[in-house]
């Protein structure tokens, strides 16, 4: 286990759009361009900065395109927008994204259930905007949700993950996050999909989004670094809650994450103590304590400190 | 990875010891009691009940013979105590438990900053009560602390570790605890120290002592596994912060590792529902959430229910 590990891993940050759209607080604009600007500033280059979605579905993220305009970021960040439809390319293409990111469920009821539409009529509208997203050389990454557990149908078959990977690959998707929605997954499941999954496609195509529900995050990351993946989802804090159990824990946070790929070896280009910077002030944006547990002892260790040093004074 | 899996995995619970040790709230005998004779009613069979340390050490656990002496617990439930010397193993002898354990550093630093000890020093005493407690057909559990990072010495080379194995053994423990105290380590170096341990100890006789302090218990716990450990300490609802982070993660949180054995197809005989209940209440008796994810996931789920019951009513 972990004998061969990749020298870089490509950590793609989701906390201002997956993460802020779980949180009930609504952000100003401002904050989220300071925050966007901060993660780039701390060495992340592949950051979601928000979602062209109806603000009747997400009201957190109705200021997508005045954020996305006010960004001021180093040439080499790929910033990403969640699109899902042309209305939504059409925001794209004014906000100065470089990737647009299309989702699918992979399952029926979930499908339905999260945007009214069955998957094969999903599947046509990300093939529309795929095609003028690449026609316009855009970045393309899908997400497939729900590809371990789906809240209405349980445990998912892989062959209803795997059956999708050849229509999202001829529409000339550059990467195709697998998501683990509910955070039910646990490593054998996800070797288990990554073994199939790699008989269709790269696993360089490949990224993995882990949700910490049930604490298992950080273990399925070992488990699809193991077989070979080398794109991970994080979100920092682990800002966003789990959208099925409002109140548990949400995204695997970028702190972590990054703590485990550094003391392994591997590079990210992110520095530590500007990432943890970033987490305090996602805590302050959405004024709660974030559940990022390399966040809070950093934070808590700190606190201990300036106790220390205001009792040795007093 | 973890493509062979042994069919049982022994779960050791720390919570009523390890646990309460590190929460500030002063818990009553009679709550304590109840604590542990729930974990033992959800079905576990290896519970650390209590320390028998000079209670100028440790206030939380003071009452540790009253609440050894009024548990009612099935036959098959072994019941453990930390014992730090001879006067400690006599209180033992006292109490009931059918199993004792001793504790040591790996580091020099961590020893004498903990115990005001050496490290042959506390092998001394460790071997006079082990010797006492053999005789007396006690079963006898030793701890090594800091076997991966210590707060004094940093990163841990593992000859510290596995020289302190072969005393350990001819003492006649039966079980040897290795403790990542400080929450650092990750799977890499856990691999690489069972790797270099089973040359001189047969893994069953291995148990492992994860923290969650920066999220890498359950990552950890899987490479264990996969190392073909198959005995892991775990505390209810993550029960106990960190010694050295206060405010920060504690141990991994019963619930969670449960979750993942189950889903892996591991047996344990600990039925999930009960265990929850154990966490919510650990949550009472400390007067505090926990830091569990499967507790917080399943109780903010049981949550929402209740409030959609409330509306549709209402």
């Amino acid at each position: 286990m972990l004998e061969t590990l990749p020298e870089t891993v490509k950590v793609f940050e989701v906390g201002p759009r997956d993460g802020l759209q779980n949180e009930p607080a609504q952000v100003p604009a401002g904050q989220k361009v300071l925050l966007i600007e901060s993660l780039a500033a701390a060495g992340l280059r592949n950051i979601e900065i928000t979602s062209f979605v109806s603000p009747k579905w997400i009201p957190q993220l109705a200021d997508g395109l005045e954020v996305a305009r006010a960004l001021k970021l180093p040439p080499d960040v790929v910033t990403s927008a969640l699109v899902p439809n042309m209305k939504g390319f059409e925001s794209a293409r004014q906000s100065g994204v470089k990737e647009i990111a299309l989702f699918l469920s992979a399952t029926e009821s979930h499908s339905r259930k999260n945007i009214n539409k069955g998957i094969d009529e999903a599947l046509a509208t990300l093939s529309e905007v795929a095609a003028a997203a690449k026609a316009e050389r855009f970045l393309v990454r899908a997400y497939v949700s729900v590809v371990f557990v789906c809240p209405y149908e349980g445990r998912v078959d892989p062959d209803k993950v795997l059956r999708l990977l050849p229509p999202l690959l001829e529409m000339g998707v550059d990467e195709i996050s697998l998501g683990d929605t509910v955070g039910g997954a646990t490593p054998r499941q996800v070797i288990r999909l990554l073994k199939l999954a790699s008989g269709q496609v790269g696993l360089s195509k490949l990224a993995l989004h882990f949700h910490d529900t049930y604490g298992m995050a950080m273990a399925n990351v070992v488990a699809g670094l193991d077989a070979g993946v080398t794109t991970f989802d994080a979100s920092i804090g682990g800002l966003g809650g789990c959208p099925y159990a409002p109140g548990a824990s949400g995204n695997l946070a970028t702190e972590d994450l990054i703590y485990f790929l550094h003391e392994s070896g591997i590079k990210t280009g992110v520095d530590m103590d500007k990432l943890v910077e970033c987490g305090e002030l996602a805590q302050r944006i959405v004024g709660k304590k974030l559940t990022g547990r390399y966040l809070q002892a950093c934070l808590s260790a700190r606190e201990r400190k300036t106790q220390a040093k205001a009792e040795s004074r007093g």
